[in-house]
């Protein structure tokens, strides 16, 4: 693979809507994948690095209230929002995270402010909120989060007394994330999420555990994961594609088969992968997942179900 | 290995008090790892499960104030205690975990609780504090942490603003841990943790992370451990024992001389690891590790230093 090469993939989550949407509304999710892609394949066309390029695709998704992550992220069940994110530069291995914090507009750059600036990976809680807010990074009301979809599926989920993940009016798997080779050959990865509907407060998912729902390592890849955190988190499963590779001498596509369709179970979600060698990987076992492709190549598509 | 064999290992913490300490302390160290190794040996020698003596081993240190857990945690950058811990079975891979807690008295016994009675992995803040409370844990105030050794290391930290990880009066890595083997041929690790002195509030380390500072899989190992929480969490450093066993072939051994030697850097920490097979590691790069092992041939043995 020529080094000029360069890769964007990205998912909005794999609890995706049914086939019998208005047509509307499915245009209206295959234009926020299109325009969150388009913001991440601007990054890397210009020559820039993959962190920026996988940031600038996750923030669209974060301001797009359609997506589980930063506005409209689902209401937890004391009727607000915990976000959780995370990033990692696989040159350098470095990583940072944020777990559910309230105030902060984008969990996707406090995530790579606590690597950038401390000596940290993860901060949570109402210590992240305080320490993104001394750092001059923008913050908003809890409320600011809200969105009236989010807010109709949550009391439904309540009334029913079921923890959600979604989507879905019935309830599936948010979250949003991407990965990236740039020119330079780098990889990085970047997940943002609101967590489950109704889920318990202080509930942590694996999107902010690097290593569970966030990994890149140039050696290998770099991979983000949506679906049923604790799935995620008990198979170390970003990490568990990156070992397969680097211990196990599997190929990219066999590392995420073998952890999405033979560890996980049905259901259970799915992740986006890019490999040093230009490879990339989208697998979920659900019903869908809302997903997007882009390359140096010309290559530029967005799916939702098998399709 | 007849399945009737047990093994039962610890560690109070890789960051270690020097030799020239004077005997009766060192003493109180060498008690403190031979009550919570009986403590553990017991449950095993009576056939009892693997996490139940792991985590009889952990409880034992979280009471002793010698051990930077529960009891004798030391101080974050407010002046106050923020606990994590986390559990796993690896017969099931079931796994809980607690962030970032200031009013349980036990963050094992809580990290158990999650696992047992949630279908989540992690709860973390006030959202975890609270639900222990209703579901009947032990709490106390975060002041019954206090420990007046502790407090002087906090204030010699705070006066030359560093963040400090220990027991050693210059600052070293605190935390503590067990992993079994059962008679019944089932693996367990728990780890429990003050983390940093002058930490900020909301800095969450390795331990409450599986794959991180805690993994356990009847495939391979059990593994627990103790050091700088960062770099423990960036090479995914208990999952990584596993994974190169699992997929690279490796004994225990060479898994844990990799990751501790070749990975980690020198003065990171170190780790307790216990194999199907019944071998054990106890492996560091640091000046020492608290350190104990024991097993149904009659061995009991503890150590701080090279010794």
């Amino acid at each position: 693979m020529p080094h000029s090469h360069w890769v964007l993939c990205l998912h909005g989550g794999a609890g995706v809507i049914g086939r019998d949407q208005p047509a509307a509304r499915i245009a209206a999710y295959r234009e926020g994948l299109a325009a969150a892609l388009r913001a991440g394949a601007n990054v890397l066309s210009a020559g820039g690095a993959a962190l920026d390029a996988a940031m600038a695709a996750v923030r669209s998704m974060e301001e797009n209230p359609l997506f589980n992550a930063g506005k409209g992220a689902v209401f937890d069940a004391s009727g607000g929002h915990e976000l959780d994110a995370a990033v990692m530069d696989g040159s350098t291995l470095s990583c940072g995270a944020v777990a559910g914090v309230r105030t902060i507009r984008s969990p996707i750059v406090a995530a790579r402010a606590v690597m950038e600036r401390t000596p940290h990976v993860l901060l949570a809680g109402t210590g992240a909120d305080d320490w993104a807010r001394d750092q001059g990074l923008e913050t908003v009301p809890n409320n600011w989060f809200d969105d009236e979809f989010r807010r109709a599926q949550w009391l439904k989920a309540k009334e029913a007394a079921r923890v959600q993940l979604d989507h879905a009016d019935d309830g599936a798997k948010g979250t949003v994330g991407a990965v990236a080779l740039d020119s330079s050959g780098v990889l990085a990865a970047a997940t943002s999420t609101g967590g489950m509907t109704n889920k318990m407060s202080g509930r942590v998912g694996d999107t902010p555990l690097i290593g569970a729902g966030t990994y890149a390592d140039n050696r290998t890849c770099a991979v983000s994961c949506t679906g049923t955190g604790e799935q995620f988190i008990r198979h170390a499963a970003a990490h568990g594609v990156h070992a397969r590779m680097l211990w196990g001498g599997m190929s990219l596509k066999a590392a995420c088969n073998d952890l999405v369709h033979r560890v996980l179970k049905p259901g259970d979600g799915g992740l986006i992968a890019v490999g040093q060698d230009g490879s990339y990987v989208m697998e979920y076992n659900s019903p869908g997942m809302f997903r997007g492709a882009a390359d140096s190549r010309g290559a530029f598509m967005t799916a939702i179900w098998d399709d």
